[in-house]
């Protein structure tokens, strides 16, 4: 591992970038282990991402089940300086670009949202285990589908994101980083694109956040359970709302606010994220309770994330230009876009 | 009721159109009724549908509780001349245009998704009975959303919709117009939009189609279980694919095919979906079907219908572009949009 | 189908006794059917049911989906004079005696808890469809089960019941023999025993009840679907509480009161069983709302009647010893025990 | 914290006896945390368990809300001498005795299954916070429920169980003791009584055992949330049968085999114990799967643990008489109910 510090010059001159180069053991869970590096609040973070496989998947003979001994790595712990349970953080992805022009697909015994699973049992043998190679191209953007059984092949497009970001859970609690829940941690949500900004709450000093699973795109729900599995190279600007809880993660894109829910079964994922949307509304526009549930019902958006890990996800979302003019977080969205612009 | 017989003229000339207008006792399940009017494949209807309440709310005083004895009702049944069970029922949506220029919404005791329920119970009071008006405007498309307890005030894209469609049930079953499932009914999806076909199996001999439940917007999961509660001007252009069985409700676009799965727990419905949509691609491309699977996992859509009636819908999309030309039900969707075109 | 109307000599002398014998075609639905006889309030009849195969399934080289066309045939609907919307219907079982001296059970095509199904769609085949032959010895009133691929036989204890007792639905509902809802229908609770007395709530004019679904035995959930299905000889005292309305289907023993949820997901059926439990305990003790809450949450049984059908079933149950002599329903099972005790 | 070992004598002579009186700060977690006191194979442990409330709640009037900052502590962990991951843990309970004259239960906001709670949100407020007080009679056997709001009293079984009994779970995780899971944990099913045998796969060297949460009784799902909570003294007989994995918890009656499963929703902690008793019945006694599957089906009992917790769980049981004489687990049940008889 190697950790690189330096100052940012130009347009955004002064701004500590920390370049961080993951080495050693990977890390599979979301608390329990010490950071590997320091970040400051308003620092910007330049790091690498393995692939959910640990880039052990690299032909579509590499089937997961023999090559792989656990999955989704991530990268970190990052210790934010200053964060404290009951503070909010604050993740701006300026970059989330393929450090390959491939990517990796699969079906995997008894995971995926169309086969009998560990938790949804049958009697029944599982599915083919079966290998997919994606090739991206960067100019063009796009991702080229390719079937086994068949010539088919189909250019979808290139759609960045992070499957996996989170804090160190609450309660001392530790989580595989395969699992979604209030920390973050498995979203696996496409809402996770460049140019948006995570909220997380803070449940440990330091936050402890990590970040990895990247996919060049996936569909709504992942239903296979794996997307198109991509190491990345991330470029993200973190900051820290102090004294600002955030119970439920929440993205802000440069039109819209979402709220994540984590849970089983599915409608309960789609409840929390709305009840936290809905919250927010009253929060930022002052609109009593009832009259914010009323205008979420038809102005809210919603889509799965995953219907295939541990916990399920679904978003809610909502034109800010709805809530005309409300500013989430005291403007940290666009505070932290304006900081990594020039750096993109 | 009235039912006339008119053939158009000009570009669509031949094209026999049929006007309909609702009369005498309305009607609330789909099965178990004699037909109002015979229509034939080819044919053009043109109907109304009263809102969900009867047009018994008005004012925001009209608490449904109280004005209302039933909900949901539907205009019809029509028998389609030679439908037969195992056919398909193609139905092309050329306008669905809000016959009044206001439309309501209200929280209702026990309904909804951020309550406790009939089929959800609590040992909690209900949420307040509270009913909202929008002021619907054709010119500008947009809905305006009042709040009752402050005076907020924002607009929102009119975007019309009919919530329930269907035929009758398979197995001699009769089902409340409030529930949506293979047949179609309820199906409360913001996708059954102007412009769109939806295909429903046939159960029945004639089908025995009926509709309404217009909403002038709503939004993704309906999570008040009200939309914008509107009456419509429907026209509908009527076709039969013979022989050509359809298992759960789907719809056409100009861009994309769509499955719509309704169940409960939420993720039984994005299954359902999820799998039709599946086998359909395999239909349509002569994908083997993991191969399907892996292309509907990175390329597929999926959204929330509503999350409140008695069985929750989620539909699965993707874009016909992505299936390389395939053509769905003989072309249907463009052959009935290209009849109606001129009459819009 | 021949109904004979006697009078009871004896210790019941006066009781009109009906013996109704199916004929005809068989009854697949609740609601929808005019009734195959009249039974006046405080009558006895006696009736035969065919099990759920409608006795196509003889040996274990009959599969079911090649012998029946249609599954789960109920006999009846009979009129109960003077039933009325908003009255309990009281149907006390007597006898539930086995007609043959054999059972079935099978594991059918993507039905069953251990299986994906119709709701629960997976790309997975099914598992195999096989067929079970049970020797019932009435006598010794145990079940022999053996197995098909090996030689190990046991004797499991006969406890007798009816898988699907119900009235015609609300709403104008019309309802598969399969479905159990707040009608009753396919509930598939073992403890609806003979002994006991169900309660459901009227939903038309005459009540209009069927009954059918014997089991020979059957475990709790009835895990692949299938129970020790048997023709059964059926004895049952029918009464009416006259403006005392039954949300959801009840059961009374000796010793028990029984609330029966149906819902999915199967927590909903658990919450609808315990609410309508504590509700019940309101009533009869006049102990305030969460002082019977706690009460059940200490003293209250439950167990889940079925895990497989288009709604899953659970029961909440409390000893009636613990309700200190509280009475329900002004002592309907006591004195309609009292009636059939000489004819059992 | 003080532990002491003694050595048994008369007809368990040689039997290791530990006493240890737990101390410090109380525990609230399965994993990342140190052994307390080391056990061998064979030793006996007697142990204090406090109550959910860490025996905070002592009068109707300490409000949980108000007095606790955590629930659910737990006593250990210890480390068992030899335990490697793939080995199987037995715990033989030979004492769970009350350590008070009294326990306590409560409502508590939002949490419940007559409730909404943190992850099945409703905008509602909550249910009153309120506490029962339940007086102990060890002599007859009895717990006394006493109502708030009237004088209603009644005598209910004592039924002394422990609610969380766990080990540290796999894959490096850390859960909270509210957590039941494949590890264990917060399972709350009235099945872990005196005189049974718990076995719970090991995951880590030691499998760090920990325990807690007695009840003096509880209902079937815990419906409001919170049992008879009670402090406890405990003896159980430790054993390790090693190279044996048990992928969910496991009890061991003198009658029975129960297998639990833990998820949501709650047809998948059925699924789960379900799925695990057949493939235990087909290890125990050769059948076939489907042949497992089916007896299962006609002779397995099941009913809900809880229904409140982060997971719901069910049991799955059969009898083991019907296996014929089948011995699971090498005799280890028997075994240990020898070892401690003498000491009960």
């Amino acid at each position: 591992m190697t950790t690189t510090t330096t100052s940012a010059s130009g347009a955004n001159r002064g701004v500590r970038v920390i370049d961080h180069q993951p080495a050693g053991p990977a890390l599979y869970t979301f608390g329990g282990v010490p950071p590997v590096a320091e970040i400051r609040p308003g620092d910007v973070l330049r790091t690498f991402t393995e692939d959910c496989f640990g880039g052990a998947v690299r032909t579509v003979d590499d089937l997961p089940s023999e090559v792989c001994a656990q999955f989704n790595p991530v990268t970190g712990p990052f210790h934010v300086v200053g964060a404290e349970p009951g503070d909010t953080l604050a993740l701006h992805f300026a970059a989330i670009a393929p450090a390959r022009d491939w990517g990796m697909s699969a079906t995997f015994p008894h995971f995926g949202a169309l086969t009998s699973t560990h938790t949804t049992p049958t009697l029944q043998p599982p599915l083919e285990e079966r290998v997919w190679q994606y090739d991206l191209n960067l100019q063009t953007g796009t991702v080229r589908y390719a079937a086994r059984r068949s010539d088919f092949v189909v250019e979808l497009p290139l759609d960045a994101m992070l499957g996996t970001v989170g804090v160190a859970p609450a309660h001392g609690e530790v989580r595989q980083s395969i699992v979604p829940d209030a920390h973050g941690g498995n979203l696996d949500t496409p809402q996770l694109r460049p140019g948006t900004t995570l909220y997380l709450g803070v449940n440990v000093p330091g936050a402890l956040f990590a970040l990895g699973d990247g996919h060049a795109r996936q569909g709504h729900g992942e239903v296979c359970g794996v997307a198109v599995e991509c190491a990345m190279h991330v470029t993200v600007a973190v900051d820290l709302i102090k004294q600002v809880a955030t119970p439920w993660p929440r993205i802000e894109t440069d039109t819209q606010l979402i709220s994540i829910g984590a849970a089983r079964p599915l409608e309960d994922a789609y409840r929390i994220s709305q009840q936290d949307l809905v919250g927010w509304v009253v929060e930022l526009t002052g609109l009593e309770l009832l009259d914010a549930y009323q205008l979420v019902s038809q102005a809210g958006q919603a889509a799965p994330g995953n219907v295939c890990d541990p916990l399920y996800t679904m978003h809610a979302a909502i034109d800010t230009a709805v809530l005309r003019g409300a500013t989430a977080y005291g403007g940290a969205h666009r505070r932290l876009r304006a900081l990594v612009r020039p750096m993109r």
